[in-house]
């Protein structure tokens, strides 16, 4: 399945008790309309108020509805802040996590003259002097490539291997905002805010691009702060 | 003060116990920043999910503090889903409510393929066959002057006068959207959200716009059926 979802209406993609997730919501209305629990497994967890365009995810049951009726009545089943986009077989031996070659997720800023709550929600705003779009660019050039990213996630006692590829990195007007787009094999924790919140430091010229080539030697997690806001990151796309 | 929200994030204008309201939310962050307890008149309730551009809301408070640093602090208190976006001293003997002229109500319409979650809280949306727009400005054209809508609140057992007057009535294209935009000197509860389901049924081709003359005559309750939903309706502007 290929999944849209208002990451503002959940905590998150993965099930917890008590309040409603992603996940939470497709295994409800998988059980209501196949009669049976199903598990649901995503290409990746999306943290409380990311959103997602294309979240890849895949459940194994024996049902013998045809997928074009099942995506209708799951699509009826599940709340407006969840749309199911599409709905196959997989092919044998696939799988929506260990099967992704790359993932583009895309973070979106916004020049304000003042927030709009109607913005709040699906942007970063951002008050004050404009940004430096030239500086922001050549900050997005820097992230090309493989790197130790260990200064751009959260987890400090992590024993996960820091080093991620990133295949594409750029900065593209969309509308109004300016879109941060990047592609990469994996992503860390936090990582994309953490870069998104970068670009913003450089944006506002309180860091200049070359930083980030030391960000990967020095690792050093308090230079970037918190991560940007969850609001703006979008999961745009799972390729396999 | 000049009030944007998101009506989205609250259960309507009005105080109620338990629940996130702006009412609420005001009074809670003229609490903190004056350090007493004050009252918030607005212009009119909205419901849940009904939003503002421009609601008016007044108090009286013999706090010393400056207009222009009053609304900062203001701002900083209060949740980003509401915005004060003018705040100065009201002329003698005014009321938000009672010395309103006119309001300025509009609805988002919105043709899709497929419904998104991002427009779920913002527009109407429209599936399958596209909305004939000329039969709504016709539809939209019979609401101006003064008429007896009772056909187009829900509370059968009201005891207010039902006749009210509308100034404007028009549809526009407004980027991808439709807007139905309305003036009026006052409206009964859901009147616009029921004028709306009207031009929808009439965009539809489900009602003949000559059939709103009729509904003001006959004063027929059911034939709207439920009104349009919340989520599309804007109270752009109160005129004094």
């Amino acid at each position: 399945m290929i999944v849209t979802y208002d990451g503002s209406a959940f905590f998150g993609f993965q099930v917890q008790v008590g309040v409603p997730t992603v996940q939470g919501e497709l295994e409800r209305a998988l059980e209501l309309i196949l009669g049976e629990k199903v598990r649901v497994h995503g290409s990746g967890r999306t943290d409380t108020g990311v959103h997602a365009l294309g979240q890849v995810v895949m459940i194994q049951t024996a049902c013998p509805i045809p997928v074009d009726k099942l995506i209708v009545a799951l699509n009826g089943a599940l709340p407006p802040a969840i749309r199911i986009r599409r709905l196959e077989a997989a092919p044998p031996g696939f799988h929506p996590r260990f099967s992704a070659r790359a993932k583009h997720y895309r973070y979106l800023f916004q020049e304000v003259a003042e927030r709009s709550p109607f913005l709040e929600r699906y942007v970063c705003q951002v008050e004050g002097a404009l940004l430096d779009r030239e500086k922001m660019a050549q900050g997005a050039a820097c992230f090309l490539g493989e790197h130790d990213f260990s200064a751009f996630t959260r987890s400090p006692a992590s024993k996960e291997n820091p080093v991620r590829t990133i295949l594409e990195s750029r900065l593209t007007p969309v509308g109004p905002a300016l879109a941060f787009d990047v592609v990469g094999t994996g992503f860390l924790h936090n990582m994309v805010r953490n870069m998104a919140k970068a670009l913003l430091l450089i944006g506002r010229h309180e860091m200049d691009p070359r930083e980030i080539s030391e960000l990967y030697r020095n690792q050093d997690r308090r230079r970037l702060g918190s991560p940007a806001p969850a609001a703006g990151l979008y999961l745009m796309r799972v390729m396999y």
